[in-house]
């Protein structure tokens, strides 16, 4: 198993129902995580100290998730060298239009790994994957894993045929 | 003339021609400034340690001209209580789309107020609005150049009613 | 305390549930304000008013919120030379963006601060921070209040460390 | 001919050369008309005024161009019962979007009939169909002036025919 | 009273709750209407009939309400030199911005008078003003209806003034 | 070869540029075509005639370009049940947003079978994919095209290749 | 009756209750049809196998239902020399925007016949139209179906009549 | 340095000048890397074997550039249980909005790590970022990068007072 944590951090929490479902993903893989609240508005200190400790700290990645004008992944990656993958959560308004643009259109120089709105279980499998790339029993587990997808899908595709022969 | 400074700081050098128009109207005001290049991402402590440390210093407002992922008013908001304006600056792709909602999008808590797309001369006679709350003779130069500009547009009216004639 | 009060008026009584938020905050610096409801097109002649004598009046600063075609900044900050704070409001279609567009996006001389869609208690911090510049005991109120957010989120990060124990 | 005169007023002398199509087209129905450049920022108490006196003073419809935050046509719209018709103009950025949604999205009671971003021409139409409901003379003309615009293309598509044998 | 009709048609029968608003608001002026369904695609040859004759009948102003691509509006001003004013109204998606702009932006030649999405209230009060133009006994009852507007808003103001007390 | 031809209208001769690649297109397949100007608005009861006769006069399939307010394809729509192309032409404003909602969402009961904005090859590609159904050496022509976009992509990943060494 | 069939494959069993409705409406013309779950990118090697194979396995037109950054129409596309109909889906956010710009926005050499967001009926409405190119039987049928359409709006508009006799 | 190579894949040699800033990026970090053309919708055939191949051929992580309905780093992720890297491109409407959407919002199970549009530089320094999980030597290079890019600011700064001294 890799040795490498992953860091899962939002900026508020009531994006928690959305990460939970990273926190899951990353336990399905046996990938030892951290999860915290940690906003870069309201503790930016706290979250530039993680982030520019986190290598150190045994991170190999850190995961972000934030709505709105969501500056959190790349206050993070400010600080950081680590790979950092930013979820854009959609809040009230505009469905995550404005995490998405405020996440993933950032300068040259400080790239955030952005995943679609609300997509925290990608967010979860973009870091096994980066993890992966020197745990070969991790990439194994990536391979049965898109196997499963595709033997569900199959499997549904089946039921279909049945319950369009009564329509 | 109000002691306090104003700040005005840009997050790349490609933002200068924007930012110049804002220097220029604070200079009609004589309200003193301090500009810097400063970049949330790229020089995230800088930024963070001049804004922890702008009231102290004399400044009274802090401008940040910010593009794509703006993150630099939000970040300079953090770490200050004094009141930071936004001008979220167009670039390449987008018309600043990107950078307004990542400018005005603030969560509860710690508020940027934004200016139109790159609305430098506003940011900087909304500075000079808030500084002449306690510096009547700044304001008194407020309404000057309100009348100015108005007298401006209704000497443009009587030229265009010249120019008619001959349409 | 600051001798200055805060206007904060609204366009039409729809927008009260979102406008209290911002006067409980107000409340909650014991700063002064008056809160009405004016049209800029259903009573343009009691906005303009207002506004034109506001600074004689006593006041501030002008909090306005309005949705759709959201022109009360505008018009009042027209008739002012007082700092000018727009609230979008959400309305049935469009989650806002025609009243943040319409707000936030003045011509070069009229600026309006513009916080984000529906954001009022952002507008009264915004406010506050305004009048603070002459103010220190509420400047010493709004540090106070950054560091009362800052310790609510290290609390529910604490929370959150025992929850995630039995995920 | 109609005896009402039609105003066509503008916030600001840039957009002088959109609005020229305007006075071209009213022209050449023989419709009077008087053009200003009047600023729902700048002029406040003018274009108010200008408003409430325009139906004593001979108007039958007022056309408003503005851009950015286009407020001129609904703050002529609250001091009026006249038609008015507002013509959002582009400018640098969004393409018009901003004044389109500040122009279209009128509050219930105060209506402004929109045109296309920067559509001067037919907003003059407009005007001149409006008078026509009590201007038979001028009806006949917008009927002519269907045909030739019918004309017109059919003799574009009989030319294409012969450029197209070339292909 | 006027004596030219408004038609009032709407493409869907879905239509018909936000059309309503306008018969309601036509008949609270004691303007003669007609309103029907009609389809730009389902039954275009009435539509185009029914646009083509209009005026010979008797009518003013045509109203037309359609959501999605929003072709009636532009369908009916092909056919008459009538006045056409368009309502976008909102569908399952996009709150209705497909409608709007489908509806606005006219091409050259032929304008349809845009209201806000769903704002049929207003399309009414636009058609009163074009037929106001050659009818003093209605222009002074739009007069009034401004007038009560605004005593509305006043008397509401007057009602927050009791409520905010016990704030 | 298939013995129906394919009609390509547009709605101005503006779009012409535009029109000319799916030309080009269908005669390099050798699809017999006519193309005409006609507009939804300006010529609507010569567009109406001309989809009502359109499968009489031996057309299979008809391909309409618009821009801005897109109306043309709905409108051939609304009069055939021949299969009827749109391609939403970009304008001055809106990169063609408005053309592509306006012509792709169509009410249920008339579809527009919509390409990309300008995409005036892929529409007159998708004109021969559907004559190519009961016609062999159309289908074939079109596997070879295919193989032949192949091959050209195959080309210039190899010239690549070289051009790489040098960088 | 036209023998070639009509695949209908969704991205997901969610698109299932928009997919329906295009299945009902291919049965209500006799059409004889497929229907499959298959993923782009949970499944692509049996997207493409299908696709690449359509021809030959009777297959005269595929439709495509698909969501978010909906690849299956492209993928489909990609593979074979069929007309390709793609239905855009909408999900939790953005209304179909992304569906409908990842389906519609095909380059060059590749089209996708795109339908409106959600527009299942239209979509199996231009499928018959493709096969009913080659099949009079099936063109009558649409005869039929238009006018069917024509008279319910036509017998709707005569109930609305006596409805409005009681507004 | 890491014995994994980038691959390096764009859907058109029109995205050959956006690309090229990422492989100068890679070359700048002594990164191996492999650069091709192949298209999703006209090789898909080629860039499904690339990917199911590249991990067994040393490859470590995809880069994929495309533009408009950007299918390519959807479709490679889809045959790989490698990192994806998707620069959404710019073309010539929509500023890359199309390509953003389609590259970001990929369904569940599948992420593509996606970028700023246009952002190539971002995409490789992502991709190094990863190497660097388990490459000391390249996690050392990141660091000094960072370093260099904070002191070119600073020069910058340094500059900017200089040539504030002559406004």
């Amino acid at each position: 198993m890799s040795e490498k944590k992953v860091a899962v951090i939002m900026g508020s929490d009531s994006d928690l129902p959305t990460v939970k479902k990273a926190l899951e993903e990353l336990k399905s893989y046996g990938v030892e995580y951290e999860c915290h609240i940690m906003s870069a508005h309201r503790t930016p200190a706290t979250a530039a100290e993680f982030s520019a400790t986190a290598k150190d700290n045994g991170f190999g990645v850190i995961i972000c998730a934030a709505g709105m004008a969501a500056h959190l992944a790349g206050v993070v990656a400010a600080y950081t060298t680590l790979p950092v993958i930013g979820i854009p959560c959609s809040s009230k308004n505009f469905d995550g239009l404005d995490a998405l643009l405020a996440t993933v259109q950032m300068p040259s120089g400080i790239p955030v790994a952005t995943v679609a709105v609300d997509g925290a279980k990608n967010a979860a499998i973009l870091a096994v994957q980066m993890l992966a790339l020197s745990d070969e029993a991790l990439a194994f587990k990536l391979t049965a894993s898109k196997q499963a997808m595709l033997d569900q899908i199959n499997e549904k595709d089946k039921k279909l045929q049945d319950e369009l022969k009564s329509l």
